[in-house]
């Protein structure tokens, strides 16, 4: 009977424990894309014992963080008005989006050094799906280019919002120009393009 | 006298296993992204010592791979003809990028695991400068847009290029359609936009 009643009290217990793990990989990977497994358990206030029972790898802890802010991120982007011009929607989108991936910045790089290629990509599959169904009504309403499918612009837009972080960091884009500019791009990717004039 | 007799043979010595061992990178690493120093001096038939003579770092060796890859590269881009309207000379280089992309996947996908964040585009200071001076003189004759500063219209090819071989090893684009899709999208991203028309 004894034993019975405990465990609930032992799982809220696991539960708090992975709480307090996965928030401190989030502050520690974002002051350093480098923070290692015992600076996260000294941040959380776990022994490596209780780390490494929650979270087997780095790579899984770091995964953990990145769907957190995902999460996060995805009740923000919840918030962007996308029911009117779906140009408007986009630019809004971006922006947010260029918000949220600034903040991101320091866990995205851990995130990009340690997980498997295109793993980054795949988790962020329902703010891409937000950006998707939005390009798809645009493909309807007939402002956005239909000669290629809503994914794969979708796509390109996930490309040219991690590539304009990476352009921040390396000093060839100003980040107070960043939102501004992932948007532009955005719409130039989306809009049907101009008919080719000239020779 | 004997002693400095043999100096320039020694270095030839040298010059030949640092070719040797740059070439057995490129094998190794091209075949899989996770080659190891040990797979690559079997490779170059050398001893580790005399590898790590050379190249200190698995990290050193990743980079002289990307480097060499890079220098051939560059002499296919230097046959495309890029006098004509930039916007054929924009699809023509795009392609030719592409597969030039698509044949060093495996070393990219090595140098974006080991090399810091930012490197391997650093690394394509020449085909970028190529593409850049293309975009200014698409620039210079009105088809190119000229409110993004041409270095990060640059950069966002360069951002579609690298993505467009991610889309493709995690099967978003299929393999046969991304040389022309690349070369749309780096159109879409340079021409002068349509003004906004509708609401």
């Amino acid at each position: 009977m004894a034993h019975s009643a405990t465990r609930p009290a032992r799982r809220a217990d696991a539960r708090q424990n992975a709480e307090k793990i996965v928030r401190a990989a989030v502050t520690c990977l974002g002051r350093s894309a480098d923070a290692s497994m015992n600076d996260i358990a000294r941040e959380a206030g776990v022994g490596r014992v209780t780390l490494y029972g929650h979270f087997p790898s780095r790579e899984a802890l770091v995964e953990a963080a990145l769907i957190r802010l995902l999460a996060q991120g995805d009740e923000v982007l919840e918030a962007v008005d996308l029911t009117g011009d779906p140009r408007d929607g986009l630019r809004a989108l971006m922006e947010s989006g260029w918000l949220l991936i600034a903040q991101a910045a320091s866990v995205l790089q851990a995130a990009q050094a340690s997980l498997p290629p295109g793993r980054v990509h795949e988790l962020h599959a329902k703010p891409e799906q937000r950006v998707h169904d939005l390009i798809r009504r645009g493909q309807t309403e007939g402002v956005f280019r239909a000669d290629v499918p809503a994914e794969l612009l979708a796509s390109v837009l996930h490309h040219v919002l991690h590539g304009a972080a990476t352009d921040v960091a390396t000093g060839r884009l100003d980040a107070a120009d960043a939102a501004r500019f992932v948007a532009e791009m955005a719409l130039a990717v989306c809009v049907v393009p101009p008919a080719r004039t000239g020779n």
